[in-house]
């Protein structure tokens, strides 16, 4: 099974230092530094990093879980939002992923949409990475 | 602290559907789909993301720890790989990321900044995220 590869670079100290990231597809890099990450600087930072990889990973399974069930779905639309809270011993952390999802998928029912979405978010690849450190929740909407 | 937000979009089933991806920054995005995830197809994944995750958190990280011990950096290069292995009950599972970073940085002697090196991977807060459910290792070069 392949391994996925990424870098990341750094210059000068925590606050007055900046960075670079890119993934070997060449699909994704970016800057980031102290502001764009606790602040509101421009930029990207860990936490979307995080928040992308677990609104791909939850999309890709939800549509393999519906497809099981005999219902391909036409779209899903997914949001991941991280939280950040403070630390017991001072500084940050990660506290949270909430993902919201609406979806359009012809033939399920509410209560099977619903199983559906919340067995993904536990079960997913990227989600079971998480398992004890990050509450992880779901907020699953069926659309026409 | 800020709420960090990404999105994805998926159209279709597993294997047939395709999707995308995209960080509120504006600064990443990328089309994903069942190969290039799980085969050699073109563009990102999960995996990808999650290590350009760990990647940018722990150069800031090391930044920061290097600060502290009155030892700015000049630079920090960093690659995650970001490993993928089978899944006890069939299907794969994240299992591992593996850091591995060279760097300069004037005044340090290379017992302390291995042990940087070791505390911040065990303690940056992606990391934290992945305590219990993915081996984190980290191989460290001093450079001059």
């Amino acid at each position: 099974m392949p391994t996925r590869r990424s870098t990341a670079q750094w210059e000068g100290g925590l606050k007055g230092g900046k960075g670079t990231f890119k993934g070997e597809s060449g699909g994704i890099g970016g800057q980031y530094n102290f502001s764009s990450r606790f602040e509101e600087g421009v930029g990207s930072n860990p936490e979307e990093l995080l928040a992308a990889a677990e609104a791909a990973c939850f999309s890709m399974a939800f549509a393999g879980n519906l497809e099981k069930n005999g219902t391909v779905p036409t779209r899903i639309d997914t949001e991941a939002a991280c939280t950040v809270g403070p630390a017991p011993g001072g500084g940050s952390k990660i506290s949270g992923i909430a993902v919201k999802v609406s979806a359009v998928v012809p033939g399920i029912d509410d209560a099977k949409f619903q199983e559906l979405a919340q067995k993904t978010v536990e079960t997913c690849p990227v989600s079971q990475t998480f398992h004890g450190n990050l509450e992880l929740t779901v907020e699953a909407k069926l659309v026409s």
